[in-house]
């Protein structure tokens, strides 16, 4: 059922929002906007979140189709990366961060 | 207190998510981003937001000093509006509206 359908209104940026929001989701989208990571360096960039955590928030993406998998896990270059879907999000990730680095101290 | 010292990491998407997130807040920013409005106008864009949730979200924008609001209650052309620091969310709202538009449909 397409959120559309789930809900009596959605207006388009909370329909964005609904992907993007989460407590760790948008500073893992915004480290991988930056280039693939391994999970290590993804859980070195931001203090405070657990193995677990990471791990769940990881799943999800991917089955989100943002966040994609790639290379055997001790594979040097093992990580993960942004799907082109994931993407699609660079622009509002840009303009949020941009936001939040004027203004967020507010 | 700042927002940063207030938690341990925090990435600047994620800042700017707390200034715009929220049930109804993105829908009443995208709504006065397209022009100022008055109080029965945005409820009527946005079926489902009772009389005291509306009154609540935009008292909470202002104090967040996002929306203002303008002329006497009962004269023709009072109503809320953006505020210059609201206007600054203006690039992250359209490019969220972009993208919930291509992709908030999954």
């Amino acid at each position: 059922m397409s959120l559309l359908e789930q809900n009596t209104f959605i207006c388009p940026v909370e329909l964005a929002l609904k992907a993007i929001a989460g407590k760790w989701k948008p500073a893992i989208l915004w480290e991988l906007a930056s280039g693939a990571k391994r999970f290590n360096e993804l859980q070195g960039a931001m203090p405070g979140i657990s193995h677990k955590v990471l791990n769940q928030q990881l799943t999800q993406l991917q089955r989100d189709g943002m966040v994609m998998h790639h290379g055997a896990e001790l594979e040097l270059h093992a990580g993960y990366a942004l799907t082109p879907l994931g993407e699609t999000l660079r622009p509002s990730l840009d303009a949020l961060a941009q936001w939040g680095k004027l203004h967020g101290e507010r």
